[in-house]
């Protein structure tokens, strides 16, 4: 394993990756950051799980972008994820592309996977994540933490592997994917596969890469993770570097300006393949379906402390997905605290600055 | 013009339609449908407006899909618009494709209009419709009735020509675009655009037609012409044609099968130039601002009766629009009756089969 630094690290995980599908992913990697010092007996492990289009540059630089750790005002000295006393871990998850093995990895045969990597579940991402934690010899995390997919991670993580995390802290998330959340992926995916530069998945020895259809995708996507309220507050119908409307198709208004920024900025730092696996990922997510159809029975051999957080003006994930999570881990008797947050802004609302869930987060930890 | 019949007939507007942008639209041609009889006296007319992918075959059987009217329910003989008393026009807006004009029609140079056609505004339609009801000869409509962009017409010809409408009938609509409401339309459009087929608009001499993007602009839409509830009502996460997931990226879930076809339904319909259009227009739609930027302004000189009706599920727009419609027409001292209507799947409700909504219409046209 490469040393720790406060740089990507890479772990291979030295077995086949068993999968949901049945397949097996072998020689996994697992490309990760590090934030703090781990106690001697490894007992302040605290594991940060990552978004849809997140990665491990938590608290650090983005190699691509140079923009700062996606959670810098969470995680970091004297924060609430306090790296002075946590041992913060990181991961890129597998399917995702910043190092950790997925589509645009290269295959036994010496091409990348591309469409060839298996179908994986929020599951099977878990399952290279504890690889990483067996490989760092950490038995038991003092919390596993996440927001959105990562939430579900958290959830995952305690349903199938309840001794690994004494606390875990899900925001903003859910444990099954809805008809709508899955709609929403799936135009997505639709419009990254109508990109005929998407080429079956087998761009990349090409020139072109499936930017517009990735760009229409993470648009769409965008728009979910703000609320109406929010975009009216921070756009309205307020046009872009103009006085009048053009009569023409430019980004006359400011939120299409912002969505157009959102689309081509993302194509620069993400893989199409990575965003069609990680979205199929999410969409199959059904924890409950995982144990027999009952979401308490996936929490009936639970020992961590739960806290699960929600905003008001979700509606991607909306409170009532997290009031489903709270009943069964109440029905499970597992101890749970729960709060909705009032919030502006929608899903975002948990990478955004929100003193409350500062103080939740660090109350928490505590 | 052409005589009236079940059939669309089409009347060309006999001067230049001045429009929004200032320029001019020549040689304008209106494709509509008539039922029923037009009384003696030309009291008794009734113009139903249609929504964005709508068109003039409102209750008989469209000419490309042999499907029935889009609101067959609504309209007929006995129906809540009744056309054994009323005589219903349904005209097809200009800047679509239903025979009406717009950019996939001649240029007066013989090539299609294709971009060169000009951005109109929802005031503009208003225009080509009052130029049909001149023609028509008819000074006065008993009623003018629309849901969601046929709404927005409704309000604009109450505003703009106060005089043509003794009713004034608005389903699930609203005065003016919110930024939500442009944000999924900016990525309909783009969709369209990054489609390489769409070759800047000039594809109607080509094989191709970008189906591929207008069917992604249409997968989004359609998401928010519905309900998250309606949507878990009638999909949920069950499966398409197969016991368990594919571990693959077909359409696993009836959700996306359903998205996919509505999608690929779609563009055989639709000329992707005239979606550009129209959301253009919708997006454009703020009658306040076109009123010296207070709504009630722009119902000052009013003298119809108006009837506003809200969806409490609707989200693309919300019952605080109609709200918001109602308080102007409040404060500019018009009669107005408002109902929020309880249904379960959202936007579309005004399409489908809700009794209330039946009653308030044929009620309010009474």
């Amino acid at each position: 394993m490469a040393p720790f630094t406060d740089h990507s690290s890479l772990y291979r995980i030295p077995h086949p990756l068993p999968l949901d599908s049945g397949q097996m992913l072998e020689d996994a990697e697992i490309a990760f950051c590090t934030y703090g010092t781990l106690a001697p007996d490894k007992s302040n492990a605290v594991l940060v799980c990552h978004a849809l289009t997140g990665d491990q540059y938590v608290a650090s630089e983005h190699p691509i972008t140079g923009k700062p750790g996606w959670w810098e005002r969470m995680v970091g000295p004297g924060k609430p994820i306090d790296t002075d006393r946590f041992f913060v871990i990181c991961a890129n998850v597998i399917g995702s592309c910043m190092g950790s093995t997925g589509p645009a990895s290269i295959a036994s045969d010496g091409a990348p996977y591309a469409m060839r990597f298996p179908v994986i579940t929020i599951r099977d991402m878990v399952r290279g994540l504890v690889g990483l934690l067996d490989g760092l010899e950490i038995a038991q995390l003092h919390a596993v933490v996440g927001g959105s997919m990562g939430g579900m991670q958290a959830l995952s993580l305690a349903a199938n592997w309840p001794d690994r995390a004494a606390r875990v802290l899900v925001i903003a998330s859910t444990a099954r994917h809805s008809a709508q959340n899955i709609a929403f992926h799936e135009v997505g995916r639709q419009a990254i596969m109508a990109d005929p530069a998407w080429a079956g998945g087998n761009y990349y020895a090409e020139k072109a890469r499936p930017d517009n259809g990735l760009a229409v995708a993470r648009m769409a996507a965008h728009i979910t993770y703000l609320s109406e309220a929010g975009l009216t507050e921070k756009f309205g119908r307020r046009l872009q570097d103009r006085d009048a409307k053009s009569f023409g198709f430019d980004a006359d208004f400011q939120v299409e300006s912002y969505l157009r920024y959102q689309g081509s900025g993302f194509t620069r730092r993400f893989d199409a393949n990575s965003y069609l696996y990680i979205t199929r990922a999410m969409d199959y997510l059904d924890i409950a379906e995982e144990h027999g159809g009952k979401l308490a029975n996936a929490f009936a051999r639970a020992q961590a402390r739960f806290c699960i957080v929600s905003f008001d003006t979700d509606w991607l994930y909306p409170t009532a997905e997290s009031r489903h999570i709270v009943h069964a881990l109440n029905a499970a008797g597992a101890k749970v605290s729960f709060v909705e947050l009032s919030a502006a802004h929608g899903h975002d609302s948990f990478l955004l600055e929100h003193e409350q869930l500062d103080r939740v987060v660090e109350g928490f930890l505590a």
